[in-house]
């Protein structure tokens, strides 16, 4: 059992009375520090007698000691003020802090947006997650790239159908599947489905949830019912005026995210149609608009905090040979959270 | 009229058919590129006599093309999440995005809080933009270090009495003032005061033009009617406990954010008091919360996106040698938002 060291980062963090970001610091020769506090974290490390992994130890001047991420050119988006790269940044941010690490954010222009490895080449990064990637051939060819090159990274919330690549996503096509039978609980038959561009995965995902759900309850699907918007509330509302015109043929709507879906009320509304009255709705992501609207939107809740904190966890685990450089794939559960948007009350 | 070069980076960027970004990348040699598209760059300054700063393109090799945005410590709080650093980030993000540098974050543990020149010393930026710092004797001495030490920085937000630092600010005292003035138009002569910590350069000077207004119009301020938060949802709610205690002596509340004065209406609905009704109410910040509120909250809209975007393109300019060096003072005005919870209609 000796040979089996169980000294944990935090045991010398709490001996020395540093953060365990610091004893990280320290054993990963990231950044410099204050002697003081680098001496009381060696002498706590030697008294506990903690060794961290030696393999990673001998790496440790070779790095930058930044996590890379890769967020998508939008323009006129605050990218930073939606709820979806918000929350992903939160749980990334949370996860370097903890290893001591710092974040390079890096933002796409139109025309280099598919030059993921100058980063590395450049040496400002060890790893890199990717944020809102699409499914093209450009970024499937440089994403193959950096895959060859054996430069660590991981995708979120994207997945590239025959591609192995490290991604950490959510059950998209469960969460869906949720929302669709929860409409048809609650008495609904004619179900529309406001999706978001093919080019994410987790549209294409969304998309069999929805048609596994109808199928198996036997219920049509009308293709001028299933609509397409592009995520922002701005499509979301324009889709209210292509439902109006056929809303004897409409009872429930599943929207592929919240702002679509609050999008959708408020046109409707002008329309004289209110959400868990004369229609139901359910969006995605449980964001805080959710809670805020008007009904409160029922709405899939997806772990975008964890999974962006489990693919900063996994990829940094790769670069401290922690773990081996395997591809991994990780996919958390969504979960639905039933508000009043689709209870409706007149029927 | 010759020797005053009045080509643009945009005019070489058309020419060459990339971004601005990329252009700026070429000239101050920042990271790898495409030798075709560098090509393309060079040939279109060429052609247009485009002459970018020669001082600041001899620098560029010890550049490493990263703005560091410093993060404060906040356990617990998601903090991409807040309206407040969201908005930030994202108007820093499109200005290095334009100028195609990249965004170093750093995120303060509780012992390295006061640590902003670690950043530097190991090359991993050029600048700092820091935000959410508070006014204690570490920071304070921790900021002359940078100052002394002649490192660009600029504080968004924040200013510190008795220093000269670069900052970029809001008008707080003219936007507090506004509001107080409205709710006394409103016909409130009993109005309580909300604020953050006075560690916050803001809260102070809301707490100023809060006592301007009413000095102004002749009004009490009794001590208990000046409560304190702490810019969380949750300290609004609890200061409802205490307004319920003398709510005879209570007709409106200003409170120094949304998700205080959020809080707070929570708090007192529970009680019986609806905002807009039985009291009137006005936040700060202005964000999608107040929108979305019920009743939608009225507030002091503050630019945090062109506070963010103003200090980031401030202190790159310094990096680049298009300005001085000498510390910068922008303080940018605000403006009152009026929607329903400050309209008190049984009165």
């Amino acid at each position: 059992m000796e040979a089996f060291n169980m000294v944990t980062r935090k045991e010398v963090a709490d001996l020395a009375g540093v953060s365990e970001a610091t004893v990280s610091r320290v054993f990963n020769g990231l950044g410099p520090m204050k002697p003081a506090t680098k001496e009381r974290v060696l002498q706590a490390a030697k008294q506990l007698d903690y060794h961290p992994n030696a393999i990673a130890q001998s790496f440790a001047r070779r790095r930058s000691g930044n996590l890379g991420v890769v967020l998508p050119y939008m323009p006129k988006v605050h990218l930073f003020s939606t709820y979806y790269f918000s929350e992903i940044l939160s749980g990334i941010g949370e996860q370097v802090r903890e290893q001591g690490y710092d974040m390079l954010l890096t933002l796409l222009t139109p025309d280099e947006s598919q030059d993921y490895s100058r980063l590395y080449r450049s040496q400002k990064v060890d790893a890199c997650v990717i944020l809102g990637s699409r499914d093209t051939p450009e970024q499937r060819s440089s994403l193959q790239q950096l895959q060859e090159q054996r430069l660590p990274f991981c995708l979120v919330n994207q997945h590239f159908e025959g591609m192995t690549l490290s991604e950490v996503d959510a059950d998209h096509v469960q969460g869906s599947c949720m929302a669709v039978r929860h409409l048809q609980e609650a008495g609904c038959r004619k179900i529309a489905f406001l999706n978001g561009s093919p080019q994410y995965s987790n549209s294409r995902d969304r998309l069999v949830g929805y048609t596994d759900a109808m199928r198996d309850a036997g219920l049509d699907m009308p293709s001028q019912l299933l609509l397409e918007g592009n995520y922002s509330r701005k499509s979301g509302y324009e889709a209210a005026a292509k439902l109006w015109e056929r809303r004897d043929e409409v009872e429930a709507v599943f929207a592929a995210n919240d702002r679509m879906a609050i999008g959708l009320m408020q046109g409707l509304r002008e329309r004289g149609w209110t959400a868990g009255r004369d229609f139901a709705v359910v969006g995605c992501d449980d964001s805080d608009a959710a809670k805020l609207s008007d009904p409160p939107l029922s709405s899939v809740s997806v772990p975008f905090y964890e999974m962006g904190k489990e693919a900063a966890r996994r990829v940094l685990a790769q670069v401290l040979g922690e773990s081996s450089g395997e591809p991994f794939h990780i996919k958390l559960p969504t979960r639905l959270v039933v508000r009043e948007s689709s209870i409706r009350k007149e029927n």
